[in-house]
């Protein structure tokens, strides 16, 4: 590993962090509220290490495989540690560990928040709170869809020949041209969605700050009742089709840019998800009306807020589930699994992966009974090599390990049953809400504290492909070469 | 597919289960006691359509594949609809679902009852119920050594070099000789448990009901308190053996026997399953004696049989494990998907088939930082093909998706988030006791009958390695060739 690159690519990083506090601190200066030293002298900190880094550690700029991995991975853990620095120096949070926990939620677009009261903090440090959700977006996009799939990870090498500027074998400039082009998708669609809202009244602070929130499929809400805040309808709406459209491939949404509609349409991944989420909200309006007795049309608003917002893996909420019965709970943990499209700010598994999986399962009912056939499977028309089955299945079974063994470890902290399983889906998958008692209606303000610190590091496995971070803990990985 | 031959193979098969029937009917008839009728009647039934099957299609004896197929799903299927007859007949359940239920829980070895009491059913019917779990078992040894990996299912191809009398690639008299040797070494087992617990000072009766039991690894008892009902240590220890042993693959017994005492210690996932199963008493104990307060020495005894039971799939108890916290109950829900060994009468997934999984995900992450360097699983020394390890990830697959799909239906059909997640997952894993309203202290009784259907099959999907039924449910299976 190239230690000195590594480093001054982190110090860029910590650098743009502590000038991406400056616009939350305008808010509190304006204000005059008590988080704006705080901001101040964290930005500070953030800057001056930054450029600390990248003044202090020049050298050549090649980077290799092992480079990438210590980037993206000590790249989120530095931006959620210095991202933590507001929370905890302005004193709103209880300690440490609840500021790193926010500020991992936050950059990891998960939207879990042990704040139970956020209309209570001070305009500075929720905008704080909603720009670690968009700029975890943005590095989301860039990372899934133009750096992941170079290092191989998780079966997002597929991607390599639909983004737009190809990746070559090693990390190259060419990431900085891709990176732009899908930069300029996020922005324009965030402007988009920012004035939509605002067409429906909601003010300009809140509805950049929810903007924020959906592109990122984040969820922090500057509302205690989130989305239920607002009765509207039409703003209902507007954020249920843009959750929906961050949760896809942000490089369809470039295509369309590019005049080619059909895109959507002819990607098989694309399809699922709009059938996946079709049938998620046909089942929960089916159990709110059959059920819970509830007016159809009401019924398909909340249903349809809900499927989107867990599916996609945003978290916003418009209506406590815990209270639709077990089913419609046990139909939204399964969602978290599925998560949003491959190279969406969506965290989870991705559709991708799972319509692999499902793909493999058939494979192998048809391999049973003719044993000397060989069957292919493929993703729109094009043929998927075994290796990346090989990777993708590995990934699910991490996934599927990481739950397991994640639900242990809470409930041996101290979480209930419900509260265990739904709390580590919804960290790892990065959704925000769980079950029980980390339901949408509640914080995770009461969890143990050694139970945040797990759930701070599944956030953190689940946003970067488990894969990325599980490599960096490995002794092989520290080896020289 | 050979309809004649088949037909005539479930013939065979029903016969033998109305055969077996006689001895319980013996005890009826010493006890005169209700159930002789429906014993007698029932047997009848079973024995008069096996001869007619045997009798009227008469053919060549040849069996392909899909006949392997077929055989195996309907001879259980045929099993357990036939074996429920007593319990019909005789009036003893409430209806025709509960009789299949237990019938099924009987000969999938799974242990889950609808009875709440059975100290007030009649021996005839108790031996008939221990019956099904121990003709069960004797399906499974030699369905899990002989016919799977000549089959092709699950990675179980791995053992074919291993069983005793090698299987040729269509199903060959020499499968006779591994089942002769096999039920050699489980009825000799089965002798040596019996007069054991005979010493302990168990009745000869309860001996031999709570032996079958025991080897089936089914879990099925003639008393309310399952084995909590003996509080002498010795009978715990005896039976904590046994299941130990029925969980252990029984080819491994066979090699003891030829003398080749190191045997054991050079297969990996005996090793492996040794491992889980001394951790998984260690966090048992730690938990009961540091979170709960229990003497360390009958803690041990506690953590041992629970841990064991839980981990062979048998599911009898000596303690109520919900009253152990969450923690442990999540515990004993993750060994429910471990199971016994391959070619051991243990359900779940197997310890081979977790083996492999946890050797593919370590293989995964080396081979993102080697990428061109060519990473091989070996097993016991010997070296996996791919092919046979994307079949175990496929498993996995189906296996966490039947779990999903399986948890949301029961929980749609009334059961409670805990009741769901423990009932699905001990059925399909076919372990018995579950977690929440099917806990170790309860039955299935009250579980609704719609909700007792889905478990049902579940039962007959986890015993015969999910393949096996899923195969014969494909449009495909059925096309002429």
């Amino acid at each position: 590993m190239n230690r000195r690159v590594v480093l001054r690519v982190l110090g860029v990083l910590l650098a743009a962090i502590g000038a991406a506090m400056l616009p939350a601190a305008v808010f509190a200066l304006v204000d005059g509220s008590y988080d704006l030293p705080a901001l101040l002298l964290s930005a500070g900190i953030s800057l001056f290490t930054g450029l600390a880094l990248v003044l202090g550690l020049r050298g050549k700029t090649d980077l290799g495989v092992r480079d990438g991995f210590a980037i993206v991975t000590f790249g989120w853990l530095g931006s959620a540690v210095f991202g933590a620095l507001p929370y905890l120096l302005s004193g709103a949070v209880h300690g440490p560990v609840d500021a790193l926990f926010e500020s991992m939620s936050g950059f990891t677009t998960t939207g879990a928040t042990v704040f139970s009261n956020v209309e209570a903090l001070p305009r500075g440090l929720l905008f704080w709170r909603s720009t670690t959700h968009w700029l975890g977006g943005m590095g989301i996009v860039v990372l899934s869809v133009a750096i992941l799939p170079a290092l191989g990870v998780g079966g997002m090498q597929l991607f390599q020949a639909e983004v737009p500027g190809p990746t070559a074998d090693r990390l190259s400039p060419r990431i900085q041209n891709t990176a732009k082009i899908l930069w300029g998708v996020y922005v324009g669609l965030s402007a988009l969605e920012v004035v939509l809202l605002m067409l429906g009244g909601m003010g300009a602070f809140d509805s950049v700050c929810h903007t924020f929130g959906t592109m990122a499929t984040g969820g922090f809400s500057t509302k205690n009742a989130s989305i239920g805040h607002y009765s509207s309808a039409y703003i209902q709406a507007v954020i249920t089709v843009f959750m929906f459209l961050a949760g896809a491939n942000f490089s369809l949404h470039y295509w369309l840019l590019k005049g080619r509609v059909k895109g959507y349409w002819k990607d098989e991944e694309f399809r699922f998800y709009s059938i996946v989420a079709l049938a998620a909200i046909a089942l929960l309006w089916l159990n709110l009306v059959l059920r819970m007795g509830e007016n159809p049309l009401h019924g398909l608003q909340l249903a349809s807020f809900q499927a989107v917002s867990i599916l996609t893996t945003t978290g916003y909420g418009t209506a406590d589930y815990l209270l639709w019965g077990f089913a419609a709970q046990i139909l939204l943990l399964l969602l978290m699994f599925f998560g949003g499209c491959a190279g969406s700010t969506g965290g989870g598994m991705k559709h991708m992966r799972v319509l692999l999986l499902g793909k493999h399962g058939l494979r192998e009912l048809r391999r049973l009974l003719h044993r000397h056939a060989v069957f292919r499977v493929k993703l729109s028309g094009r043929m998927v090599q075994d290796d990346v089955m090989m990777n993708v299945l590995g990934f699910f079974l991490l996934y599927v390990l990481l739950f397991a063994v994640g639900t242990l470890v809470v409930s041996a902290l101290g979480l209930d049953l419900a509260t265990a399983v739904g709390a580590t889906a919804a960290t790892l998958g990065n959704i925000g809400p769980g079950l029980g008692e980390v339901g949408p209606a509640s914080t995770y303000s009461d969890v143990p504290a050694a139970a945040k610190g797990v759930l701070t590091v599944l956030m953190l496995l689940g946003r970067l492909e488990l894969f990325t971070v599980l490599v960096v803990l490995t002794p092989m990985f520290w080896k020289r070469t």
